[in-house]
């Protein structure tokens, strides 16, 4: 029997996750609009058989693209190009609940399937932001309790026109003249208070059954929300003591909910620098933090924590009293100022400090070490019920991605936790998924007319 | 100086434009959601050095799917795994102003032309019928006025958001740590009736400005609406003599909104049936119409006049008050019957005649001849006002685009009527058309803050 394997997907941004990486010399942020740079980097994370590459996206320009580059390709179309010129990656575009439609998503999403023969995930998202409404004809953006109330309604629905086609509904009997079984193609009548479909899908169930769901939230909706659909979380933490955590109340909701823990994968993020020595790894992460701009940083820490904070001295300490109320902000999706309160009150950091602390992976955990340090931290979160595999998250691309892949990959590969070759062609084999039952097979209706 | 030149996209439908086209021999019925299948056919295309590839949409299934392969892929999609593997073919992807919203569109247009290095084109329809509707969470489509009001409203947006970066607005300065200039990154401020869209948008402007406008509505609103934004139309005619009426039209209205009438293509759809004789072409045609299983055709018709038709003799005359209100329909979106009409009254065929002459191309123009006797009506609607080239709509793939690539083609060039190589690389520069200039370029105002 073979020991339990990590799973590692490449989650790419841009120039790098580190918001100074597009200025630094080995970034190639000029190639950020060019579809043949994420094949590139696409094909070094095969060549790595990690088990997925991974887009974040939002319907909006966020952050202060003065001083990043934030700008962004839609992730769905990028990762079909991806899929051209790849065999095996799996491809997981992040996609908001609270500005698509499902049959139109359902749609993109099941053609990413049938077009990369079976690598698609979706990463649901409920996009909590203001910039994000106002481009779809709102004046705020709703309620977190009103975007997971949505967020459900609208993944049954996608999941139910994935199963709209029986997986034998296409009889293509020539002689006959029937093209298709219309008793195996299936209204799905979702009628709901934010989302009403009747269906039939338009295209044959996806290769995978469904597309992986993935998801990220980490409030209480969100977990929950995780518990019932999510078969891989993206989740950020700092320590290990908070991940186990996380990963166990996880595993716990999954079960309540009939589900099997392992077929929940929990996947932090970890954003490494990586150099042959540990001092060589820390001067690379001290290269980075000081091509921060403080303006930049500065302007994130404001819409984290709602408050104004330009008269800050950077070389003062942050005022403690920024965080008073993040004890409570599980319950309103922000969970990540939680995160950062941590860092605020282990660390009494300055200003300036907490602002490189979060230009790496924007509460990530950064990691600076050589190879078998970054193994270790790996093996060790993997072993220690924190994880089941990381989003690896390179401070800078494509170079950051290179290295993990041609030097802390052989060293997972030799302790037995990864493997050295594909074994399966879909993501949910990577994942090792099962494919999802079809809700409508084996049930006899009355075909519609 | 060279002559005028034609244009011709190859109208992909997945098994052939003929209905009966999955059950031929020929056909690839068994590949029609593998994006191989549709990869292979773009090179093809590639190769006969054509303008583009097209796919229609809608975003319901539509048709019977008993007796016709009529489940598909998501265009958008499948046009970005083409791209990865063509050089100059251009893209168009069929899409719903009615069942979109203007910036996740916006976005994914936007995207597929910075993938395919300037080649998307957007067939704009408004999409017209119920299932699509229920798919969406309406009991029943809007009016065909309120559909266009919308089109006008979502088109606008969707052309500002794409001029939202200046093309010269990313500065990349790594020492200055100035990434973008963001006095020439602009909200849009769109605020309809029935779209309100902030901005800015969130990736820079395509290499084409705008990604190419298509359109194919014939309706009075229709023919407006391609006179004011439409690049390239795509349109049925049985007879030249209403090809040009329809051209003088439309180039007049197009000159009216102050446009230049060689800046908007007029493409009627041509289902060419090619072999060595005019008399094996014609047998091919017979062939293709004898696997036809009338009870598809007669729900197609019954589709298009509202009316049961179950009852009619299929070797019995058409009744011609089916068609007694076709006169008005220019009103409605429903100029397809007035074409149908026009057969009826012209032909007195029977019913299964007809539903034979709709099998082809519903209801455009079907011809059957030698590669010389295509060449000639294309050059004759060419040169004779009716036609700037030919959406080719061949009624079975692969096979019917190859034998027009290699036998068509060949003889088109060597009239002068068409490329030998492409001699530009974008899709409006295959068109001839100018790459638009952004509104926004040379304002001055105040950044957003």
């Amino acid at each position: 029997m073979t020991r339990r394997q990590l799973s590692l997907n490449a989650f790419i941004y841009p120039a790098g996750h580190h918001e100074a990486a597009w200025r630094h010399p080995t970034s190639a942020a000029e190639r950020i609009y060019d579809a043949a740079y994420y094949q590139e980097i696409a094909r070094t994370a095969e060549a790595g058989t990690l088990d997925a590459v991974f887009f974040a996206d939002g319907p909006a320009l966020q952050g202060d693209i003065t001083h990043n580059a934030v700008g962004r390709l839609e992730p769905i179309t990028l990762l079909t190009a991806i899929a051209a010129v790849t065999e095996r990656i799996g491809l997981i575009a992040t996609a908001s609940t609270t500005y698509y439609e499902p049959y139109n998503l359902a749609r993109l999403f099941g053609s990413l399937d049938h077009i990369s023969g079976g690598r698609a995930g979706w990463n649901i998202v409920t996009t909590g932001n203001d910039a994000a409404a106002a481009n779809f004809g709102l004046d705020a953006h709703p309620t977190h309790a009103e975007r997971y109330a949505r967020a459900r309604e609208f993944v049954d629905a996608v999941v139910a026109l994935w199963d709209s086609w029986e997986d034998d509904a296409v009889v293509l009997d020539r002689a006959a003249g029937i093209y298709a079984d219309r008793s195996k193609i299936h209204e799905i009548g979702h009628a709901g208070r934010y989302v009403r479909v009747k269906g039939p899908f338009n295209q044959p169930r996806p290769p995978q059954g469904h597309p992986v769901l993935v998801q990220a939230g980490a409030s209480n909706d969100g977990r929950a929300f995780a518990g019932r659909y999510a078969e891989a979380i993206f989740t950020a933490h700092q320590r290990l003591a908070d991940a186990q955590a996380f990963y166990a109340d996880i595993k716990q909701r999954a079960a309540r909910m009939g589900r099997r823990p392992e077929h929940v994968k929990i996947l932090p993020g970890i954003s490494p620098f990586i150099a042959g020595t540990e001092a060589d790894a820390r001067a690379l992460e001290r290269e980075f933090n000081e091509l921060t701009v403080p303006a930049y940083g500065l302007r994130q820490l404001e819409r984290m924590t709602g408050t104004a904070l330009g008269h800050l001295d950077l070389d003062g300490p942050v005022p403690v009293e920024l965080f008073a109320d993040a004890g409570d902000v599980t319950d309103n999706g922000r969970s990540r100022l939680q995160v950062v309160a941590g860092i605020v009150e282990r660390e009494r950091p300055t200003v300036r400090g907490l602002l490189h602390r979060l230009a790496g992976a924007r509460g990530h955990r950064v990691f600076a070490g050589t190879p078998e340090q970054v193994a270790d931290t790996i093996e060790d979160w993997f072993t220690s019920g924190a994880a089941d595999g990381f989003n690896v998250m390179p401070p800078y691309y494509p170079g950051g991605l290179e290295v993990f892949v041609d030097t802390v990959v052989p060293i997972l590969r030799e302790r037995g936790l990864f493997r050295s070759e594909y074994t399966g062609r879909t993501l949910r084999d990577h994942f090792g998924l099962p494919r999802p039952e079809n809700r409508f097979a084996g049930r006899t209706e009355v075909a519609a007319v």
